[in-house]
C-alpha cells in the first residue's frame, strides 16, 4: 500500500499548457486557438450551432467504437484536415472521448479542444487528455493520452439537461471532494445534486491540478480512479442500464464502507442527492469480479485499487481481492 | 524554403532511450526488456519461432487496417495484457507498423519492441516510432508516434528474402546516403542491391540519429521524407502493384532530377540496382497529384516537399506544386 495523495492535497509539479476557459464557447475557442483553422465534430443535436465545415456524430456511449473513430477521421480528411488544423469536440463525455481519440490518431495526431456540453463531461471526461473507445471486453480499452489545447466550459449547454445528468456529475464532484476537504465541506451543505453541480468548475480544476502533476498516470493521477474500478465493471455489465456517475456512486460507496471512518456520513450525502449506493438488482457478482480483473490499472501482480483516507488523502493498494469490493457494495 | 539538414550532417540533440540491438532476436529482446513479461505478435510464417503466449497476424500492407489493429488488441487483452507487459512486433514493416499502433492504443499505450524480419523494416519502418494503419484514402492516415523501447536486428531472418525485398531496402539505404555523404561514397562501389544492403545498419543508425533530434517531426525528421511524397501517392494508386522501396526509388529520382547537380550520376546507381526510376505505365498523373495534396506533411498552405542538396544537405519547400514532381518523374 502506498500513499497517493497526502493530507494537504495536490501540488502540480510542472507547467501545464492545457487550459480551462469559461463562457460562450465560440469566444472561449478563439481565446484558445486564436486564428488557427479548425473543424468542429459535434453531436447531431448541436448541428444547428456549428457552421458548414463540421462533422456530425451520434454521441452516447454506444457510439464510442473504433469504427466510428475511423468514420470521424475519414470525414475530417475528406474535409481537408491537415496537421495545422485544430479539431473541436463538441458534446458529452462519450463524444469528447471519441473525437479526442480521432484527433490523437488522425495523421498521427492533431491538436484538439474539448467543448463539453454536459456537467459530467466538463468535470470529468473532457479534462486530462484520456481519450478512447470501448471494446466488447470493456470500456476505454483502446485509446491514447492526448492532451487537448484546452477545454471550454459553456454552462448555457446545461440549461436543458435532464435530472440524471446532474446526478451523474454530482458523483464525480463528490469524488473530487474526497480528495479536497474544503470542497467536501461545501458539498455537505448541498441538499440536491443540482446544488452540488455549482461546484463543477472547482472539481474540474482539482482534476486539472492532479493531471498536471502526473499526466501519464504513473502515480498521483491514479487517485482520480477512486471508486472507478467497480464503477467501470458495473457500467460494462449494465450495458446502458446505468449512467457513469451512478456507477461511480456505487463504487465510491463501496470503497468508503471498506475503509473510511466517515463512511456512513458520506454515503448519506450521495443518498440525499438521489444517487444509488448499492449494486443494482441485475448485477452479477462473479461477472463483475472477472471484469475488474481485466481493469487497465491492474498489472501482472493483480488488481490495483485506490482507497480513500482521512482529510483528502488516499492510498494505492496492489494485489487487491476484487471480491472484497463486491462484498462492500451491498 | 528552409534548410533542414546542413552540410555536416545531423547531431542528435537529446538523450534517446530507443536502442538498436543486433544478433539473435531472443537474446537481443532479453537485453532490451530484461525480466519484464511480454507477448509476441508475429506473422504467420514465424509462428513456429514464437512460444505459446503469442498472437498471429497475416502481415503485409493489406493487413494494415484499423479492424486488424482492433483484433490484435482484443487478442492481447484476452491473453492477459496489462500495462506492465511489453508487446513484441515480429515481422516486416507492415507488421511493425500495425502492432506498434496496437501497442500505442491498447490500454492507452503499452511498451513495445520491434523485431523486423526484412531488411527494409530494419532500415525504415521499425525505427523511429511511427506506427499506423491505412485508410482507403491513403497510407498511414491513422496512427501514432509511439517510440519502441528498442529494435532488434537479427539478420538470420534475411537469408530467405526474395530479390525484390533487397531492392526495396536498397532504395531507403540510398536515401540515407543522400543525407550522409560518407555512406553515399561507399554505396557508389556497390554494384547490386544486395551489396548495398550491407550498409543496412549504417542507414538504420542514421535514421535513429535524425529521429532522436526531432522525434515528433517538427523539422529535421522531415528530411527522412526525401522522395516519399510522390512515393506514397504511387503506392496508394498502385494498390499492391509496387513495393515501398520501388516507389521510393521513383520518388527519389524525381527530386534528384528536379534539383540535384549529380542527378544523372545518382540515378544511374538506382538503375544499376534494378530499381525503377520512372513512373510505371499504369500511373495516372492527375490521381497522383490529388493524392499528394492530401499528404500528411502538407498544411493549409499547400504541399511540403523535401529536396536534396549537395553534400548531405536538404531543404524543405512549402507551397510546392505537385504537378512539378510528376513532370520530373518521367
Amino acid at each position: 500500500m502506498s500513499l497517493l495523495v497526502p493530507t494537504g492535497g495536490v501540488v502540480p509539479c510542472q507547467p501545464w499548457p492545457h487550459r480551462l476557459v469559461h463562457g460562450a464557447w465560440r469566444v472561449g475557442l478563439e481565446d484558445l486557438i486564436a486564428e488557427r483553422p479548425y473543424f468542429v465534430v459535434a453531436e447531431r443535436r448541436f448541428a444547428d450551432q456549428v457552421g458548414q465545415r463540421n462533422v456530425i456524430v451520434d454521441g452516447g456511449e454506444s457510439g464510442k467504437t473504433l469504427n466510428h473513430a475511423e468514420d470521424v477521421v475519414v470525414a475530417l480528411i475528406q474535409a481537408g484536415l491537415t496537421r495545422s488544423h485544430v479539431v473541436v469536440a463538441l458534446g458529452g463525455g462519450a463524444t469528447t472521448d471519441l473525437v479526442g481519440f480521432a484527433a490523437a490518431t488522425a495523421l498521427r495526431g492533431v491538436d484538439w479542444v474539448g467543448v463539453p456540453t454536459t456537467v459530467l463531461a466538463a468535470v470529468d471526461a473532457s479534462i486530462g487528455g484520456k481519450t478512447g473507445v470501448n471494446l466488447a471486453l470493456g470500456k476505454n480499452l483502446i485509446g491514447a493520452f492526448h492532451q487537448p489545447l484546452g477545454v471550454v466550459v459553456d454552462s448555457d449547454f446545461w440549461l436543458s439537461l435532464p435530472e440524471v445528468e446532474w446526478r451523474s456529475a454530482a458523483a464525480e464532484i463528490f469524488k473530487a471532494g474526497l480528495l479536497r476537504p474544503e470542497l467536501m465541506e461545501r458539498l455537505e451543505s448541498c441538499s440536491t445534486a443540482r446544488e452540488a453541480a455549482n461546484y463543477a468548475v472547482t472539481a474540474a480544476e482539482l482534476k486539472l491540478d492532479v493531471v498536471a502533476a502526473d499526466p501519464d498516470e504513473h502515480n498521483l493521477r491514479l487517485a482520480l480512479n477512486l471508486g472507478h474500478t467497480l464503477a467501470h465493471a458495473i457500467e460494462t455489465q449494465g450495458n446502458g442500464r446505468v449512467q457513469h456517475g451512478e456507477a461511480v456512486a456505487i463504487g465510491l460507496a463501496a470503497v468508503l464502507r471498506l475503509n473510511h471512518p466517515q463512511a456512513t456520513h458520506h454515503i448519506s450525502l450521495l443518498d440525499a442527492w438521489g444517487l444509488p449506493t448499492e449494486l443494482p438488482s441485475w448485477a452479477d457478482a462473479a461477472g463483475l469480479v472477472d471484469l475488474m480483473r481485466r481493469d487497465k490499472k491492474s498489472n501482472t501482480d493483480g488488481l490495483r485499487v485506490v482507497l480513500p483516507g482521512a482529510n483528502g488523502s488516499c492510498h494505492l493498494v496492489d494485489r487487491f481481492d476484487p471480491e472484497r469490493l463486491i462484498e462492500f457494495a451491498v
